[in-house]
């Protein structure tokens, strides 16, 4: 057995994770699976946390000492963002060390490329802790149900927004409301566009949908829509009707290409992700073998996303300490898969309009759903705290997107209509499991 | 890349759900992960599954000639029962061969034997499917959470039972009469027993408790209760007080030792675990770092369960391919942990008791709990349909099981009570994450 040096660049709230779980269970990692992990470097912008985590003698704040290090093996980056870590990934690999990553951003755009790049050099990247925090979803789709084509990734994989629809739910509170309160606890950023607009889930769910379905997809390729636009009106006939309503990512790996997307949706309140509340995350995976399966956990904060980033340390230290090289993960990118325009997608909707309190705007609105081939299951009317204005809540039988995106410009043009207040999807969950083998 | 020669002895349910999934996906492995899979051998009693399955010229009813072909890589076993599938792992350790297997029972009683011979030949046994079917949670605790000391694992181990007590829940109808009607449909076996009094559970939990623990934990060493004696006066009951009933199996590893037990439970209706209805399973585990994480999927069932034992197989076959052998797996026993006395630990009580309609009963029971220190946090009774007789509900604050016990019988030799008719614990779910690291 030989010692297993790491380099690991950036010490925020997960680098602080890593060196702390790795100075607590360094001495049953040897014990147990035979592995010396060694915390060779350090590096930060500042020195003060690794004073604060006693490992300032490793400490410089130029990554390229890490990355120059002969003895290094295996590069942890936790900087996040695209630069410098683009290059400290592409260094690494020069250098003939493997790359472990949280990084989600980077890696939701730039897969491909650095996934090249290490398979060139014969070493690996591994980036559990990119997708969902601590949960293992990343090795089970590239190891554990391989033997499964993967058919529907899909969950919940943004605490921060559960965290506040949960809120919004178990209180009746507004979004606005319940944003600020995260914020001054803790629980949003200050500036909360990544997380509440679906930019964090987008990303996440292209690295998932790329690995599982073995094809190239960008963020870029994920159609996107937050949750600010979600009320308590909107909750509340949501529990009326026996749904919930998540921010959910979703991918399906149909004949007709990848359906790959994030927004709010209804799903059914017996369902199990209807059940997950707060800030955890969970993550479906739908394999044509094995069915349905879900992994839940949390999917951020220090130890349980550093629980991932160690992990996948320990995957490529193990053979290390042998004296073997690890084996290359297979390339994800054997297939090109087409991107289906959501616009030919077919939901179930949602649909809630304010409106003047005169007669005709029923009649208007129902022209327009009908020219746009939109079939309505229910209507209802309320009062809102204006006397000239009510609202109207719609659903709708199975719609194509694009029908449900023209009636919504044209019932905007209605002088009658204030606003359409909100248009949410009801995910057909069944459309999950097609093609899963008959037993 | 060369191909890698697989030998399976047993063409069951599951047997026969991997030859048809490796059929099905041979040119898939071959393309993604460079893995060319050849059923060289099969073997069972008869051939008419052969015949059907059309690998009836790989054919054997004598699995010694599948173990002992000099070219095979892997042998799969899946006939059960203790002999000869001892024989059949000794003979291939033997030989060099790493064995798959979703042998529970025998992994339950016998892992440590198995782990030892097959560690002395250099060779792996793999048992995915051994656990919760589908679901990938032995690989979990082998790799994915090895950053982790383990804490618990506990879950719904077992879907026959999961789905009595679904269907005793949503229809409110006895255990006799669901049982009855799920044999008639092929969801319970002729003889329950294995099912509905724990054994498989306890089978399950021992194997996973083991590899998580990393210490030795046989079915024998599992305090064990069935759900015969779940009334659908207790699912009332449960619902009333905002629980359901599951059939838990559940290990802790604690500072006095290993609590390990499969036991109908009571847990709060909004916990994760009381969402999972239906033939299901879903097992939780908990680390020091991740914290609480679940999985879940189908525990049981042809192509789920060949799912978990081809993932085995691949994972096996990636290195062979490559002419490399597979990394062995880490030895499961480096601990030699105590197994908790179950009298020793503490628990809430839900006490049914069938009792004469006669003055003097309530306070005879009421000395029995003070005597054993037993207090109760809530009585209520209600009438039975026998005029004679009224049924008294109690619920207790934590009480050592121990205490329990003996005022269990102490109430039984008493004249005014009918019948102890039902205790349920009530699970201290908190206990479940004592311990994980905060962050």
């Amino acid at each position: 057995m030989r010692a297993v040096n790491i380099g690991l660049i950036g010490l925020g709230t997960v680098g602080s994770g890593v060196v702390r779980l790795i100075q607590k269970h360094h001495d049953e990692y040897v014990e147990h699976y035979g592995v010396d992990l060694c915390l060779k470097r350090t590096c930060s912008r500042s020195d003060a946390e690794a004073q604060r985590l006693g490992v300032i003698d490793t400490f410089t704040t130029d990554w390229h000492d890490v990355v120059s290090d002969p003895d290094i093996d295996i590069v942890i980056e936790l900087i996040g963002g695209e630069h410098p870590a683009t290059e400290i990934f592409e260094e690494s690999f020069k250098a003939g060390k493997h790359v472990v990553s949280a990084n989600k951003a980077l890696l939701g755009r730039k897969m491909e490329h650095l996934a090249s790049a290490a398979a060139e050099r014969g070493v690996a990247i591994k980036c559990e802790a990119a997708a969902a925090g601590g949960i293992p979803v990343v090795n089970a789709l590239e190891h554990n149900l391989i033997a499964n084509e993967t058919l529907t990734i899909a969950g919940i994989m943004n605490g921060t927004t559960n965290y506040i629809l949960s809120r919004m739910e178990a209180e009746g509170s507004s979004f606005e409301d319940v944003l600020a309160d995260a914020q001054a606890a803790g629980y949003a950023e200050a500036d909360p566009t990544a997380d509440v607009d679906g930019f964090d889930a987008a990303s996440k769910i292209a690295i998932l949908a790329s690995i599982g379905f073995r094809t190239r997809i960008t963020t870029d390729d994920v159609y996107m829509q937050g949750i600010r636009a979600i009320s308590s009106i909107d909750m509340e006939m949501a529990k009326e009707f026996g749904y919930a309503i998540k921010l959910l990512a979703i991918a399906r790996n149909t004949d007709e290409g990848v359906d790959v997307r994030v927004h709010p949706t209804m799903i059914p309140r017996n369902h199990l992700l209807a059940s997950v509340s707060g800030a955890m995350n969970a993550v479906y995976v739908v394999g044509d073998a094995v069915g349905e399966t879900m992994f839940y956990g949390a999917g951020a904060g220090s130890f349980p996303t550093a629980s991932a980033v160690v992990g996948d340390v320990m995957a490529l230290a193990t053979p290390i300490s042998q004296g073997r090289s690890p084996l290359p993960e297979s390339e994800p990118f054997g297939h090109n898969l087409a991107i289906r325009n959501v616009s030919d997608l077919k939901s179930k909707f949602y649909i809630r309009l304010t409106v003047e309190d005169k007669l005709g705007v029923l009649a208007q609105a129902t022209k327009i759903f009908a020219d746009n081939e939109i079939s309505i299951s229910y209507i209802s009317q309320y009062d809102t705290g204006d006397s000239d204005a009510k609202t109207l809540i719609y659903m709708t039988h199975q719609t194509r997107e694009g029908g449900m995106e023209k009636a919504k410009t044209q019932l905007e043009s209605l002088d009658l209509i204030r606003e359409v207040a909100s248009i949410i999807r009801i995910e057909n969950i069944d459309a999950w499991t097609e093609n899963v083998f008959a037993n």
